[in-house]
C-alpha cells in the first residue's frame, strides 16, 4: 500500500504568500472566498480523494478496466468511488450556479487536480473530461443541449469524452474522415471511427457524451473545415433516457503500458445522432479552447504522480538502512545508517521533490491566469492571455517531462523494490510516461511555443512576461541575500531572450531551424519560469526571516530554491548551446542510414 | 510483432576499422579468427538469437515466468529455445577448450550480447549468469567441482546463479545473514534467505548451480568476512542427478515493472549442502571479479533494448504520415508526408541511434581490453587493467541510463503507439529499467568510478586514459576537417581533468563533496569518453573519404558524429556546473522537511 499526503503547506505558502488569491478572488468576484474557506476547502478534497478513490487505484492497475461483451468494465472500486463523487459535489462546486455549482475559481480546480491524480489518475481523467466538456456544452452549444446536458455532466451523473484521434492521425487532425451528415430536424448523423478515445465506455455513468470532431459536407479542406459535435452514447426522450444505443459502438480497448484504470477506446460512429456545437467548422478552436484547460491538467499529471512517486521513496528511504555515512557513522546502536545520509541519495529525492514544488507554483500561477483571463478588466485581460498563450504549452511539456524523472528518480532512490511492484511506485512511473504523449505530444507543445505562440501578436506575449521578469530582476539586484537566485535567473532571462531573436531570425528564412531547437527552447523557457518562481519564492522566505515570522517551511523552501539552481538549473547551459546547433546535423542525415 | 536487424554493419566497422580486432587476435593468440571467421559467427549468431529467441520475447512479457507449486514454470518458447541453444554450442564456444568451447574472446562473448538482449533479455539474463558462474568455477572452484560443473554449466546444460542481496541488504552485502557451516566431508551447510535472484529457479535446465555468499562462524565482521559458497539445487550421484531437492526452496517470485520472463526470486537454503569457492572471506573479491563482466553485460542491456525500441520507432515513422515538411510538402500525392520531414521527429530517432552507436562502440573497446587485460603481455595487461578499472562502471551506468531514454525517445517518436502494447515498444522501455540498478545502482558504480576507480593506484588509472586522449587531440589539431570534433573533445578532456582534480582536493576534505558530484561526474566521464570515441570514428571516415574508400556508412557515421557533438556533448557544461555546486544544498537540507 502506497503512502500520500497532500502538500497543504505548500498550496498554503503558494496562495497566501507567493500569489496571494484571497485578493485574487476579491477583485475577480469570487465572493466569499476567504482564507480559510480556501484552506478548508482544499484540506477537504483533499482528504475526500485519499478516502474515496486511492483505495482502488493499485486495482485499477492490476485489474483495469475490461471490455466484456461490447461494454467497458471498471475496476473494482472505480463505481463507487465515482458514486461518491457525484454525491459530494465536488464536481458540481466549479460548475456555474444556474448548473447547481458555486463557480469556484480556476486556480481552486487546477488544485484539486493535484491530489486527485495523486490518488488516482485514471479517475481523475474521467472527471477532468466530463468538466472540460461542460465547459464548452455550457458555452457553446444550444439552450436546448444546454439544458439537457450540462448540470447532468457537471455533476458527474452523466460523462463526457473528447473525441478527436483516427486510425491515421492524431497530430494532424486536418486528415480526419468521421462524416456528419445534416437531418431535417436540425441534428446531424456522425459516421466514422475514433481511436485512443480516453474513458470512451464504461460503467460509472448512465450516459456518456462524446464531443466529436467530424466534416460537414462540403467543408474546406484541412483543419478549417472541421466542426464539433455532442453525440450522447443515450439519447434522451423527455426527462428518460432511451434505452437503445445512438448506434455507437466499442469495438476494442488498447492494451497500455500504464494507466490500466482507465479505457483508451475504440469507437465507432454509425449513423449515430449528434448536434453542432458552436458554428459550423469552428470545431478546432472550440477543441483548443478546451484543450488549454487540459494541457494545464496534463501537465498536473506530471506533478502529481511525481509526488506520490517522491513521497513513496521517501518513505522507504527512512527505513531503509544501508552503508555508512562517509563522514563518520550516524547511529550507532544500528547496523547502517539510513540511506538519507548519503548524498546521491539526497540529491536524487530532493531533484524531484524540487521538480514538484516548482511546477505546481507554475501551475498555480496559470490557474490564477486562467482567472484573470476569465474575468479580469481588459487590461489584466490581455496580460493573462498572452501570459497563458506561452505557459501553457510549457506547462505541458516541460512538467510531464520532469514528472517522468521524478518517477524515474524515485525508483532509482529504491533500488531493487523500486522496480517491483509491490512497493507501488512502477505504477506511478508507467502512469506518468503517458502525459507527454497526451493532449498533443511534448514534441507538438514546443512547436506551438516557438511557432505559434511566441511571434503571435506580434510578439507581445513575450514583453507581458519580459516586463515583469526583469522588473523582479532590478528590485532584487541590490538585495545580498538574493544573489544567488538572482544571477543565474538573470543569466538565463538574457539567454532566453538571445535565443528567442536567434529562433526568430533564422527561423524566419529557414523553419526547420526553429523546429529544430523546439524541443531544447520550450525546456530553456521552463527553466527560466522557474528560476523565475524559485527566486520569488526565495524573496518572500528571506523577508519572511528578516522579519522573524519565518517557520521551518520558509527555510526548507528556500533550501529547496537552493536546489534547483544547484541540480535542475545549469541544464539550460547546454540547451542553449543545442539550439544553436541548429538543424543542419539532423535534416542532413541521409534517410537510408536512418 | 516487433521489428529487428542486427547492426551487422557497425560492429564490422569497428572490429576491423576502429579496432582491428584481427591484429588483436593475431597479438593475443586467439588463433583462426580471421575477418571472414569473425564476421561470418557475428552473423551466425545474431541470425540464431533472431530465429530462435525473438519469437518468445512477447509471449515471456505478457505470460511471464510463473510459480506453481513451488517451481517456476518458464514462458511458452523459452524451453525450446534454451534447448536449441545448449544444442547449437555457442555458449560453449566461449568456454575453455578442456570444457569443449573454443575460448573466443572476450570482445566476440561482449558483442554476442548485443542481439542476444535484443531479440530476448529474458533468455539472455540466463546465459550470462551461466557463464558468468563457468567463469568463477573454471577458475576458482576445487577440481573436483571443476570437473562436475564446469563443462556443463559453459555448455547451458545447467544454469548458474549469483545469490547476493538478502531482505535487509543490496548494496551493502557486508550486512549479510546467511551463514555456512562447515561439515566434516570438507562441504559446508549453507543456511538463509536470498532475495532478488534472478533466475534462481526455472525449467530451463535440470539442475541450478547457485554461487551464495555466506558467512564462515567467526569471520571477521562486515564485507571482509564474507566468503563465496557453489551451492547445486540438486546434488550429483556419480555422474546422475540425485532426484531430492538439496533443500532449496522458492517462497515466492517478483511481479515487476518489466522482464517478466525472467523470474526474480526469494531463495532459500535450508542447511543446503555447498562448496567453498575460492579461499575463504575472499567472497566479496570473487564476486567483484565475475561482476566485472557481468556490469559490462548489464550495459549491453542498455544498447540492446536502446537499439531495438528504435529500429521500431523508426520502422513506424517511414509508414507513419502526418503533417507537412514546414519547408514545403514533400510528398503531392499523399495526404501528408512520411514524419521523418519533421526536425524534431529526427532529433529523437538520432539521439537514439547515437546513443547506441556510442554504447556500442565503448563496450566494443570495453570487451578488446578484457582480452589484452587476459592475455596481453606484462606492459599491454597494465594499461588494460587501468581502462577497465575506469570504463567498467562509466560503461555500467551510462549506457542503462541512455539505453532507458533511447527507449523514452523511441515511445515519443510514436506518439500513442508508443505507449499500446501492440508495437511492443514500451515493453523495451520498462525492461530496459532494471539494469541502471542492476549489478550495483548507477549512483554506485559512480562512487565506484570516482572513490575508488579514479585514485586507485596512485592516479594512474587516469593517466593511462588521459595518455592516448591527449595524444590523439594533439594528432588531430592540424586537421582541418576534424576541428569541430577535436576542439569539443579537447573541452572535454580539459574539464575533466579539472573536475577529477577539483573532486579529490574538495573530496579529501569532506567525502560528501565527492559523493554528491559522483554521477554527474559518472555521466561527464562517459560524454568524454563517447566524444573521444566519436573524434576517432569521424577521423577514420574522414580518412575514408580523402582515399575515396569511403561508402555511404563512412558518410552516416561521420553524420552520427555531428549529431552527438551537437545534441548529446553539450550537457557535459551543465553537468560540470553541478559538480561544482558541491554538496551543501544537499546534505543542510532539513531532514524534517523531506
Amino acid at each position: 500500500m502506497t503512502v500520500y499526503k497532500a502538500p497543504l503547506n505548500d498550496y498554503k505558502f503558494l496562495f497566501h504568500e507567493i500569489f496571494d488569491v484571497v485578493e485574487v478572488c476579491n477583485r475577480l468576484g469570487y465572493e466569499n472566498l476567504d482564507r480559510e474557506m480556501i484552506d478548508m476547502m482544499t484540506e477537504e478534497w483533499s482528504q475526500f480523494v485519499i478516502d474515496v478513490w486511492k483505495p482502488s487505484n493499485s486495482d485499477g492497475d492490476k485489474i483495469g478496466s475490461q471490455l466484456k461483451n461490447g461494454e467497458v468494465i471498471s475496476p473494482p472500486g472505480f463505481k463507487d468511488a465515482w458514486k461518491q463523487t457525484v454525491e459530494s459535489g465536488w464536481l458540481q462546486s466549479v460548475c456555474k450556479e444556474e448548473h447547481g455549482g458555486m463557480e469556484l475559481p480556476l486556480f481552486f480546480r487546477n488544485a484539486m487536480d493535484e491530489p486527485a491524480i495523486s490518488c488516482n489518475m485514471a479517475i481523475s481523467v474521467v472527471a477532468a473530461l466530463s468538466l472540460g466538456v461542460y465547459d464548452i456544452i455550457s458555452s457553446h452549444a444550444s439552450q436546448e443541449n444546454i439544458d439537457l446536458y450540462a448540470a447532468k455532466i457537471g455533476s458527474g451523473e452523466w460523462c463526457g469524452t473528447m473525441c478527436l484521434t483516427e486510425p491515421h492521425c492524431g497530430t494532424d487532425l486536418g486528415l480526419i474522415k468521421t462524416k456528419a451528415t445534416p437531418q431535417e430536424d436540425g441534428s446531424f448523423t456522425i459516421t466514422g471511427t475514433k481511436i485512443f478515445i480516453t474513458a470512451g465506455d464504461h460503467d460509472l455513468s448512465d450516459n456518456i457524451v462524446h464531443m466529436v470532431l467530424a466534416k460537414l459536407p462540403g467543408a474546406p479542406e484541412g483543419s478549417k473545415g472541421i466542426s464539433l459535435f455532442l453525440v450522447p452514447k443515450f439519447l434522451s426522450e423527455g426527462d428518460e433516457l432511451s434505452s437503445e444505443k445512438n448506434n455507437t459502438s466499442i469495438s476494442g480497448i488498447e492494451d497500455k503500458m500504464g494507466l490500466h484504470g482507465s479505457p483508451t477506446c475504440v469507437l465507432n460512429f454509425d449513423s449515430s445522432k449528434g448536434w453542432l456545437v458552436g458554428e459550423e467548422n469552428t470545431g478546432m478552436a472550440l477543441m483548443f479552447e478546451m484543450m488549454n484547460r487540459e494541457r494545464l491538467a496534463t501537465g498536473m499529471m506530471g506533478l502529481g504522480l511525481g509526488e506520490i512517486a517522491y513521497q513513496n521513496a521517501l518513505a522507504w528511504s527512512l527505513e531503509r538502512r544501508q552503508g555508512r555515512d562517509l563522514r563518520g557513522m550516524k547511529d550507532l546502536d544500528a547496523p547502517a545508517d539510513n540511506i538519507l545520509v548519503h548524498p546521491d541519495v539526497r540529491r536524487m529525492l530532493l531533484k524531484a521533490k524540487v521538480n514538484c514544488e516548482g511546477t505546481r507554483a507554475l501551475g498555480t500561477w496559470i490557474g490564477i491566469l486562467l482567472d484573470e483571463m476569465k474575468r479580469g478588466d481588459e487590461e489584466t485581460k490581455k496580460h493573462a492571455t498572452s501570459l497563458i498563450a506561452l505557459l501553457t504549452p510549457v506547462m505541458k511539456a516541460y512538467s510531464t517531462d520532469v514528472g517522468c524523472q521524478s518517477a524515474s528518480l524515485a525508483i532509482q532512490t529504491m533500488g531493487g523494490a523500486g522496480y517491483c511492484s509491490e512497493y507501488g511506485v512502477e505504477q506511478f512511473y508507467r502512469d506518468a510516461r503517458i502525459a507527454p504523449i497526451w493532449e498533443g505530444t511534448n514534441g507538438i507543445q514546443a512547436l506551438d511555443l516557438v511557432g505559434r505562440k511566441v511571434t503571435q501578436n506580434f510578439g507581445h506575449n513575450l514583453r507581458h512576461l519580459m516586463w515583469p521578469l526583469l522588473e523582479f530582476i532590478e528590485e532584487n539586484r541590490a538585495i545580498e541575500e538574493m544573489v544567488e537566485f538572482n544571477k543565474p535567473l538573470h543569466k538565463s532571462v538574457k539567454g532566453l531572450q538571445q535565443l528567442t531573436l536567434l529562433l526568430m531570425a533564422e527561423g524566419a528564412g529557414n523553419p526547420h531551424f526553429l523546429a529544430a531547437g523546439a524541443t531544447d527552447y520550450c525546456t530553456y523557457f521552463g527553466n527560466t519560469l522557474l528560476a523565475y518562481l524559485w527566486a520569488r519564492m526565495a524573496r518572500v522566505c528571506i523577508n519572511a526571516k528578516a522579519n522573524g515570522s519565518a517557520t521551518e517551511f520558509h527555510e526548507a523552501k528556500l533550501a529547496s530554491a537552493r536546489v534547483f539552481f544547484a541540480e535542475i538549473h545549469p541544464d539550460n547551459v547546454g540547451l542553449a548551446a543545442k539550439i544553436v546547433a541548429g538543424h543542419k546535423h539532423l535534416m542532413s542525415y541521409p534517410e537510408a542510414s536512418f
